[in-house]
């Protein structure tokens, strides 16, 4: 008699954007006439750029002809794709990853939900308290989280990193010793950053500990300060402790074309037990590569013609983020974000919870956020918007924002 | 500190086609004249036909554009594509499966191997013997199957189901009761199948045990015999008792394209939960659609000019494995599958264990095939040949081999 997998029961709710997109549905329905504008979801609005689609044209004809044509990709992705990273993301920032330390992937969210696989179930994780909801589910899924608290809204074997107003939205090194420590900087939700310096610490906190950092540099792309790093490997030892996911979705418009990449260096090691072995093992058996022609456009993406369109796309999605940050301050808001990030994070007015302020800017505004409840129990009280709608939509949005 | 699954320290050796890669690789280097034919894994080599590149072509068109970008996927695929599988591949042949009840995934290996996570660790899994690595080794890597014993090289808590000459390569219900089975159907690598009796019977068994069977049918396009079912589904009950899955890779040249897809009947359930709603979480959390255009691709495959230019590359593919049957036949081989199924499966001659037929081979031939010990212990003594060459390859193949 087969057993289902408890764990999955343990999850309160669905998914937060299936929860989200099922709200906006009944709405629509309910109110047919009302044009609403998401700047809910992390969805990019704006097409490939053209060095991308000319790269996807000439890979699909490569497809129909037998001299040219690719079956199965080797399994850690294409050697001209993971030297375009390897060049394009690491050497040119001074940073030692080579290719072979490079595993292409079908995106971050799938990287991020399958890395824990490859460490045993008695490891304790810390997350930014909010998040990204995936590493904790993958987590509840796996059963490494222990029972969840509905009135708290956490779960018992999770360490919380309280990232708020209080502490500048910069988490602090636990009081108790984590095994995994997810960071994401730019910070999703919160679209905060750390110093090169404060990343130092966590490094060197992770070393000393033996802890391993899962950290999620997807945002990386909207960085426009000094001294905040690209990647972890800018910090000296990452190499011993370090993991690092990376996405096509923002910084080349791919969510709905899907690719990543995950870096393990070949010195993170448990005992004897390389984790990048670990990983390739998993990607051998249970993964078959990413599209030869998405792998082909993620390579124009570190072209020239492909960094100087996508540099372009970068800043008109940073000129919303300026409309929402400024347009918000403006209607009296509290808000952060926005500056090295694609994310603008408010505090909800008159002590609103986040879902009664989603509810509200739906109605009122016709205008869909996310929620902070919805990324960690600390995310209560506060509210994101993307900046990854249309200039007009967005300005649109503010508008209604403003005269609520 | 941070701990490994040591699950992943179990798995003796690498996967089963990194080992042949690197072993072609090693006699490639030390002959470099050589000319080396490939019919060891399973991979195609005819390009992809027009009716699919004429859509490919579209779609990237459609990501150029900001009127018809697309960004994030449905998670559980895009409705037309849903619908054209529902219509192509069950109602066309009677089976009541509707569009929701499919999830649109990047590949059946990903799908083979990632679906074992709804279900808990203490189910007892069942196997065809010889079969694809990739069931037993997702279950090793999730700590499903006990301790590996390297003599017989089984898992102590593996029901293995011995499928050789003596039982025409058929499991016969296993003594113990397992709650999880897997059947794959043209079967990977013997190329076998079985009746739809014969299949009902283990609909039966499944439903009066408790058991659910995960059906692998990535090889149907091959089949050319009549009362040889193409979906569990054509069996009374298998809704309540059977998770489908499916391939675009050998029926439509997929394999560097990426796209399968997974069934689960709403009626599927364990208790009160639906296993459809856990394999909707899962996918929710940890995936994130496949790429738009490669699901305008796969709809195409559903079209009239698709299905009529994908006959004739399946017909293509046929009379390759006929090539192979009647070559080694006359050669001496004692030969079986190639009729339903894209594989022949050869008993190795003179006593020889199948990773020595396949050194045999490599070296007087240059020929790859793939060794049947690699799929199981009951594989021993066996060797697989692929019909995915070129037809000017697989005489070539042949001819050599009648030579040696």
């Amino acid at each position: 008699m087969v057993k289902i997998n408890d764990n999955f029961l343990k999850l309160p709710g669905s998914y937060l954007f299936s929860t989200i997109g099922k709200k906006v549905a009944a709405f629509q329905e309910a109110n047919p006439d009302k044009k609403i504008i998401r700047l809910g979801i992390g969805d990019v609005t704006q097409p490939l750029v053209p060095a991308i689609i000319q790269s996807l044209h000439k890979a699909v004809d490569e497809m129909g002809s037998a001299e040219t044509f690719k079956g199965y990709a080797p399994d850690l992705g294409y050697e001209f794709l993971r030297t375009a990273i390897a060049d394009g993301d690491y050497k040119a920032r001074g940073c030692d990853i080579n290719a072979d330390e490079i595993f292409v992937s079908d995106g971050a969210k799938c990287d991020s939900g399958n890395i824990q696989e490859i460490f045993g179930l008695d490891n304790k994780i810390a997350v930014c308290d909010p998040v990204y909801p995936v590493y904790v589910d993958s987590n509840v899924m796996a059963g490494r989280t222990g029972t969840y608290d509905a009135a708290s809204e956490k779960w018992s074997d999770v360490i919380y990193m309280p990232c708020t107003m209080k502490n500048n939205f910069a988490p602090e090194l636990p009081k108790e010793t984590p095994d995994l420590i997810y960071l994401c900087f730019p910070n999703n939700p919160t679209g905060s950053t750390i110093t090169k310096a404060q990343l130092q610490e966590w490094v060197d906190y992770a070393n000393k500990t033996g802890a391993v950092i899962i950290y999620d540099a997807a945002y990386e792309a909207y960085i426009s300060e000094e001294n905040i790093p690209h990647t972890i490997y800018e910090c000296e030892g990452a190499r011993t402790c370090a993991i690092e996911l990376r996405s096509f979705s923002k910084n080349a418009g791919f969510t709905g074309v899907r690719l990543g990449f995950t870096v393990i260096p070949k010195e993170l090691k448990v005992g004897d037990v390389s984790l990048h072995s670990l990983w390739a093992r998993r990607h051998g058996t249970k993964y078959n590569g990413a599209p030869y022609i998405i792998q082909r456009a993620g390579e124009a993406v570190y072209s020239e013609a492909g960094k100087a369109q996508l540099k372009e796309q970068v800043a008109y999605y940073m000129n919303n983020a300026k409309v929402i940050f400024n347009g918000l301050k403006e209607a009296g808001y509290t808000v952060s974000g926005g500056v090295n990030a694609p994310y603008i994070w408010l505090k909800t007015p008159e002590q609103m919870t986040s879902w009664e302020f989603f509810d509200f800017l739906l109605e009122k505004a016709n205008v869909v956020g996310t929620p902070g409840a919805g990324f960690g129990p600390s995310g209560e009280g506060y509210f994101r918007l993307t900046a990854f709608g249309s200039f007009e939509n967005t300005v649109a949005a503010i508008e209604r924002i403003k005269n609520i």
